[in-house]
């Protein structure tokens, strides 16, 4: 059976740019995404079977509506995808994972933005820091839009990192947006930095993330069980990043 | 082999509804399963030996014939099939059981019921709330039903979260009966609920639930064992609802 | 290679019975089968290699020749084979050695006996109840030779379980003959019950089982290394019969 | 790639003798073969890769040649091939490692003399027992040699049990060696018998064994860690012959 | 997919040398095989994406670019190849590792270095001993360069010993060179000695190790937490060579 699955018409995309948003340290590509789907009122496209995701059904309040946990949805107006998930992977399954995703995106000359938090320290006062990295020809979007070259050695872990290993692998062009978080917390700050400082200049598109800022308190009280979660994955197997140093 | 196997003559139904009955918490879904069952005399039809079932035979009081764990049972005169089950599934088996279940159901061009219940507080003076699910075109039912839409985001685990699941891969119609239930106990009066509000009027089927309200206590008594057992299972391998912050 | 694999000249058998002796609970169906294996001088006729079974070798006292632990004995007089199980079971492997010898089983259209203990309070005064129950045409022999039906509910787990379900799910004739035993110690007396009441009748064999009554403790005492071995695997892995309601 | 690669010039032999040396209770095969290899003389001739066998480089003081740590030498002068192992084998590669032997065996035509210790009380003045079982028509060279026979039921665990299973399922001829050695500690003087009593009349060798008993102590010794190894894996696993009994 | 994947212009070369840098204790084959990398200005050549291997990316300080964390990277200058590690090897990957990395150097006509250390009591006064081991014509090499030969018997573990264990298999001439070193600490003396003593000779190249010498500390501090976790993974598993007693 196929493994990514269109539940719709098919969309009329031009080698669109596709936005990862799986949960990972500080779920700040996971809120950033959930609110770049909400925002942009993206439509709900394919669903996501690859092996090793776990085989629940997900529904929201008001809706009848039972969905996997992993979909895709898109928008046409920004020839845009973006990945949702509603749960975390366990790490058997990351690299089938990667794999299966991988081929879907090369085939359909989608250009991914993996998303990654990097954990710091983090007081109130200073905006997180912010990191481009790349595999292929990814590095001049990010070149074009100023996103800083990173300042420390580091390794990508966890389903974000194995995707960007099979990009490296096969020469593909992808982008990673690396972003300072909160090493326990769920941090609506960080996700509103990938999307205003990397998401919005990379792929031209406005984002709006008052929201986030402002309602980051509550956020942050809903996401509380599922970064607990992501927490005890532990640093292996959660997408994160790290210095390189701290990994081996 | 066969995963499905007619111990029978084939029954003739047209288009028929099958409610499936494995336990789950409060063993809302096999309570209800086994009673109509009973109450409509359905006939033994079929076992069931998926890849990963327990290995191991049952038997009657009154009665030689051993017989598998899973079996299917049949009423022609309701077009009703159901799926009765004297077994938990072991977390490693709910993708295989999932997968051999559906392929069955969409070849016979059945439309599944899934039961499942929602751990909620409990007093003996409200009835449970119970809400209704679907993929495909099964929300036609549960609407001309006037079965409640979901208040809540939601998660549906177990053998029943993978069967919905594979159903929304596919597409494929099928409805889902969510009540509230007791976390901890088996609970008749939920599953009398799923018989009369839901079951009952989805498939046009009069169902007697007195028995179910009446023995109560000796029911509870009765499936102790088992429901401590799905109980031990945990929140992510048993079927269950529940809502969707407490999944993650 | 094959997995059941003769050792000698080939019987000329007609539908014969097969007694199954793996070792369960109480160590009925082991004593009883061992029994009748040294009663009916019984020829040692082929090895079984089943996938999953221990890879070991045994030799008997005052004889050089090394055989695998399970065992295949004939006599053509009474057109009846007995397997002989010198080793327990792993649970892992309790699958493919149902499948392996139900294989076996038909094509050699024998009948098979399964036998299984049922935990009881023994008190040395009654004698342990007998039950028989069946799979296909199975019930005819027990009906002819009179044996009981259950009274209660049950389910048969552990290797027997596992041959009776693929019976069933064939629906090929077996025959399974349960009776009230010790849950912990070796019970050579429900062993003699089983041959006694069970066996002898359902085969039209006279099985003298005066020694396995005067020589009870002895026979307890030898076995008690085994009985014990059984018991740590645990209920649903070890072979028995339980209320149905004892086991999910 | 092939999993018993000849390593030098293919010897010329007839119908040869193996005798296997795999480390078991009181390491008795492995002291005997490695002090056959080393009397005789005897030339390293194949590199032995049967799946499961640890992936390991062996040198030798004074040599920069890196071998596996199992291996096949050979005399061609005595029509004699050894089997020396430097690691014990896990519990989960013991059966590929006899399917795998005894393929290179029967297809060389050769006759296995497997060797096991059998764990008893040991005083320092009566000569442990000996015995010898066999497999096929392995019995006649025990007879004509005068090897007794077991006085005892007994089963054969570990490497050599399963190689003298897989000869019993083939009803190949082979031979075994079974001395009552030291339960807990290396036994060259078991070894030494295995030799003198069983080997040397059995293959028309002459062995000297004095060097073994002088420096008895030495080799225990030297030989400490790797019995401990051996009891730590256990009864089932490692290779042992115990009353059958005992096994169960 | 190709298991080793070329991430650039193929280099001319001709029966190049590999120099292999998997961390095992004391680090000294990576610390040595890192700092041939740098001091040659050796460049990126192909990316090694073998079964097992992490899915993990790995980024540099000032540079975007992703890349897997086990490379190979040549200088065609100095006909030679390093496969730089950035990550240990687990356990159950050696296996797969060893195969898929041997089968490309035989392919390539490479012949690999394999560096391990030997735990040793270090003081500051005594250079570290260093050994040369071989398989198939490796020993003419280590003898042209008068390396040492072993004064004990050893045995190789861990990826090291397996990638040696497959040359020995194929009698594929490959050069192992063994350093004492630290037991427990990042050893940058005992990887100069390796890089002076050893590969140089042997390779005939020019490396200046002053700076490992002199930031020996700090090289120390840095590596501590890899040193750690070579340590947890324990004598098996992780590469080095000890006494063969010590190994059994």
């Amino acid at each position: 059976m196929a493994e990514i699955r269109v539940q719709g018409p098919e969309p009329e995309l031009e080698n669109p740019t596709l936005v990862e948003g799986f949960p990972g340290v500080g779920l700040v590509g996971k809120i950033a995404t959930d609110h770049l789907v909400e925002e942009l009122e993206m439509r709900y496209y394919a669903s996501v079977h690859c092996e090793g995701l776990p085989r629940i059904g997900v529904y929201r309040s008001g809706d009848r509506t039972v969905r996997p946990p992993v979909r895709l949805y898109v928008s046409e107006d920004h020839d845009l995808i973006a990945l949702q998930s509603d749960t975390p992977i366990a790490s058997q399954a990351v690299e089938s994972v990667a794999d299966c995703l991988t081929g879907w995106i090369v085939e359909r000359e989608a250009t991914p933005i993996y998303l990654s938090g990097l954990p710091a320290e983090r007081d109130g006062d200073n905006r997180p820091a912010l990191y481009g990295i790349a595999t292929g020809n990814g590095g001049d979007r990010l070149e074009a839009a100023d996103i800083p070259i990173p300042s420390e050695d580091g390794v990508i872990t966890g389903p974000t990192g194995a995707l960007i290993n099979r990009a490296a692998q096969e020469d593909y062009g992808s982008l990673g947006l690396v972003v300072e978080c909160s090493p326990q917390f769920p941090d609506p700050e960080a996700a509103s930095v990938l999307l205003e400082d990397g998401i919005a200049p990379v792929t031209d598109l406005e984002v709006d993330v008052q929201e986030l800022v402002d309602h980051a308190e509550e956020i942050r009280a809903k996401r509380e069980q599922l970064a607990q979660q992501m927490q005890a994955i532990g640093q292996d197997e959660s997408s994160q990043a790290q210095p390189l140093r701290m990994y081996q």
